[in-house]
């Protein structure tokens, strides 16, 4: 990969995942080639306004549509690649490179959405060219099976892109991370490195996946009723060692949600989970075993409304109830903005009288990210020339800049920046060229209709305060009221007070037709009637229920 | 105090704090009195609802007012004074019991209010006494200082009610926690324990609220610009350590905040900060000191919108802002539910150019509850007959009651019970005898208006999905429509869409006006004209954007 003799610069746009946690999306472009490492979404904390999801505002790439080449996916979760859908839905065309359970994963998403992807598997430890860029992939220890980092040979030099990563000696499945691709590349220069910043606040080295399965067989063992394991669908590591411990101690694993399930199936038709078909029965014949027979993994681990867990906790679940006796393991992290519903699930759960484990208990969780003394050996491996710091809050970013830089890297090499800040770089330089508005875009519900902000600040204004109409009859020629008002609250106030509210304003909007029909009167009348009811109507809700609620206010001339 | 002749059981009903951390307040009651211990608000997670606190439901005081005789305060914390003002604006009327600190707080709060409270102020140590109930009040650890437990004699003996607390052996104001209070009272005999639940998931004895010191002073010696530090406004001893710490120094302090300066005062009242007068300095004076002779104390540790921290974070305060050499100082637990807002809210400090110190940073902040040996150890020295785990999450009440087995009480002498849970107790027996719906009224606005669930769900509904107003107007004898459709939409969808939309849904309204009048030609009209607007246009609006939102019709008779 040679620079043209034009001297382009590379460009490196992130649109999501630099400032928050979610809708990873990193845009790698030069001369007439485009790539776009990872395409996730972000569930929205504004899901009582109908925001369900947050993607990344595909604007750039729209602009320059011909020259993207392809999505580079470097694993299956949910935030990268939660928005390829909404990305080919809105016309953009490029193949998708994904290993393969990430590619049964993006199959499954983009056939709810009706679109046939072109899917190109790779398998990690495999590279694929473009006319400027050439990608060689890695396997990383993660907490979903073939997660790969990637380095890519660029014109200027190698650019290296962990993906999200952890350094785990001793994964249930997959190798171990292999620290000499990263040496290798050191060796050779590395041009720039992105790497996960999730965990750069944590000092201690990160724990082996396999930590849990002796924690799973110390409680399945002592189990007097069932074990129910809340964790993350995609986490099929996590579930072979449940199944193995079950047939270990001659349980049975049965599997509830439709995302777990789904997953399972994914997993099993590469291979994994081979002793499934051993020890897994269907969710509906657990009442046929005795309790302490059986585990029962579940999803809901984020209280998601509907979810497996979710139902369970109110006893409202068709097939699986727990009570005294039995234990629920929450093996899982609480995505930030979820603590206050999590939490009170788990309430639920114990009055419900099981036993549940969760937060502090130590090894019923292991974090996929790698720590700080894990990431200061990703620099020292890569010695790359300048360093951007990825996927994180802008702390986190904050954080492993300053980690970067005690690693030798000197300040003025590293980056900290958020989306939709474009980067140029070559041999010589990396700086931002330009600052972009942030580049988010709301969704409301699954067809993937943008919500704007306009939409968004009527909803918060009639969801805090409730709306009100009034409606006059006016004769089109006369311009006298001929009917009205009539007047109509909704999410005002409780119905003992309304009809009060009511009439009461309705006298306050027949004073403002008597001035109106005064001035009439006295020829063409003055006040703009309408505006006038209006500001008159939230001045008297404020005065009574100390709120000003949006009012709507409509004349019908006839 | 001896029992009556009646043998009347002696009455205990939570109102709130047992199931969630907020709005403590537990009522005792035998015969003809009635006490209530604190008397606090929750802030809502539901403020996008317009819901702005939680607050016990006083139904069961109301219907037994004439027996009212004191609200005991244990301690001046917003989960323990905030209902106060509902409660006497609801008609409750009897003497607050307080400490000095308390009642400063108290008297302020209710005075917003326009009460003039009866308030019998209490120097902890003191005792006073009720017909049927002698209280004797002893100074806690907490992070406010006058905190009291306290011990009320009642006819069956004694109850002792811990407030919130926990052992410091070091306190910076106030003296530590007398232990023989206690023990003296477990020689005695004690009937039942309420404590504490908050921290009995932490294996390990709390810190002293003075490691704090030391760890500002390393962090004030080496600030190369402005401190900043972020707290909770009535944690006083945190503020007296912050102002010796800084007279150390040679440094100046300055408070932002209103609650922040009040609290300020009313310590100042009361003979604690006495070196305040040498170190203080008004918030408008910091620009005329360099950037490292300052450090400022505000409030806003919880992201509050329009807080002074929180302006800051934006760079909008009209006094303080802070850039690169500046240190934050997070010095306050999360509240569950804030973690987001405060996790966005760190980030903008970040990107101001500060550095934060938050979270796992070691000694920014102490909590102010006992951990689970010190629990266990108030368990050991009272010996009560009875136990009933107070202030917690309900999975806290599930790991305190097994510390209290764990610790000697048997099972059965344990009750982990919810709010509105009617007790009822003796000397043999300790049992639940009703079972109230959750007493819990939402709040809107600092008036105190009562938000009914009606309206909650209205709101809840127009907030996800937006509202859809239809008018006709219908000849009041010939039933014929004169004029109409007018559709209005707010809420539903973005502009550029809104004029398509509401030409589809007029069309759709006049179909169904065809056939209503198709109907009213044969006859009287078969259909119910409102409703099939109303369900049509829901239809409608779902086949187009993929909502229902909320549809309104209405029919003008003229």
């Amino acid at each position: 990969m040679k620079p043209s003799s034009k001297n382009s610069p590379l460009r490196i746009l992130p649109l999501g995942g630099l400032g928050e946690i979610g809708m990873n999306c990193m845009v790698l472009e030069y001369e007439d080639e485009m790539l776009v490492v990872d395409c996730g979404l972000m569930f929205s904390d504004l899901d009582h306004f109908g925001v369900e999801f947050v993607i990344p505002d595909f604007s750039y790439l729209h602009a320059r549509k011909e020259k993207l080449k392809g999505f580079l996916v470097t694993h299956g979760h949910e935030d990268h690649i939660g928005a390829l859908p909404f990305a080919l839905k809105s016309g953009l065309r490029a193949p998708i490179y994904a290993s393969p359970f990430s590619s049964l994963l993006i199959q499954a998403r983009l056939e709810e959405y009706g679109i046939k992807p072109d899917i190109r598997t790779f398998k990690p430890g495999e590279s694929f060219g473009f006319k400027h860029f050439q990608v060689h992939t890695t396997s990383v220890n993660h907490s979903i099976i073939d997660a790969a980092a990637m380095i890519i040979d660029t014109p200027y030099g190698k650019i290296i892109h962990t993906g999200d990563f952890k350094i785990d000696k001793t994964p249930f499945y997959g190798s171990h991370l292999d620290e000499n691709f990263f040496k290798r590349a050191g060796e050779d220069g590395v041009l720039l490195l992105l790497s996960d910043s999730t965990n750069v606040e944590r000092e201690s080295e990160s724990h082996s996946e396999c930590v849990v399965e002796e924690k799973f067989e110390e409680v399945f063992a002592a189990a007097e009723g069932l074990v129910l394991i809340a964790m993350f669908a995609s986490n099929v590591s996590r579930v072979g060692q449940i199944m193995k411990v079950a047939e270990k101690l001659g349980k049975k694993v049965a599997v509830g949600g439709r995302s777990m399930e789904q997953n399972v199936r994914h997993a099993q038709k590469l291979g994994y989970l081979e002793n499934a078909q051993r020890v897994q029965i269907g969710i509906e014949d657990v009442k046929r075993f005795n309790r302490d027979e059986v585990v029962v993994i579940s999803s809901g681990s984020q209280a998601e409304f509907g979810s497996a867990l979710q139902r369970i906790s109110h006893g409202e679940h068709k097939h699986i109830h727990v009570g005294p006796g039995d234990k629920v393991i929450m093996s899982s992290r609480h995505i930030p903005g979820n603590e206050k519903v999590i939490g009170r699930m788990i309430n639920q759960l114990f009055m419900q009288g099981a036993d549940v484990l969760y937060g502090a208990v130590k090894n019923i969780h292991v974090s996929g990210h790698a720590t700080k003394p894990e990431l200061k050996r990703m620099i020292e491996w890569t010695k790359p020339r300048f360093f951007l710091p990825i996927h994180g809050e802008y702390s986190h970013l904050v954080h492993h800049a300053r980690l970067a830089e005690e690693t030798g890297i000197p300040k003025d090499r590293i980056q900290v920046v958020t989306n939709g800040t474009l980067l140029e770089i070559t041999p010589d330089r990396f700086e931002v060229v330009e600052k972009f508005e942030e580049p988010r875009v709301l969704i409301e519900g699954r067809e993937g209709n943008e919500m704007t902000d306009l939409v968004l600040r009527d909803r918060r204004q009639i969801g805090e305060r409730g709306v009100v109409f009034s409606i006059l009859i006016r004769n089109i020629e006369s311009r006298l009221i001929l009917s009205g008002p009539e007047i109509i609250l909704k999410g005002v106030a409780p119905p003992d007070r309304e009809g009060f509210l009511i009439e009461e304003a309705k006298k306050k909007v027949h004073k403002i037709i008597d001035k109106y029909e005064d001035e009439l009167d006295n020829g063409s009348p003055q006040m703009d009637l309408q505006e006038t009811i209006r500001i008159e109507l939230r001045r008297f809700f404020n005065a009574n229920i100390g709120k000003k609620p949006t009012v709507l206010p409509m004349i019908l001339d006839l």
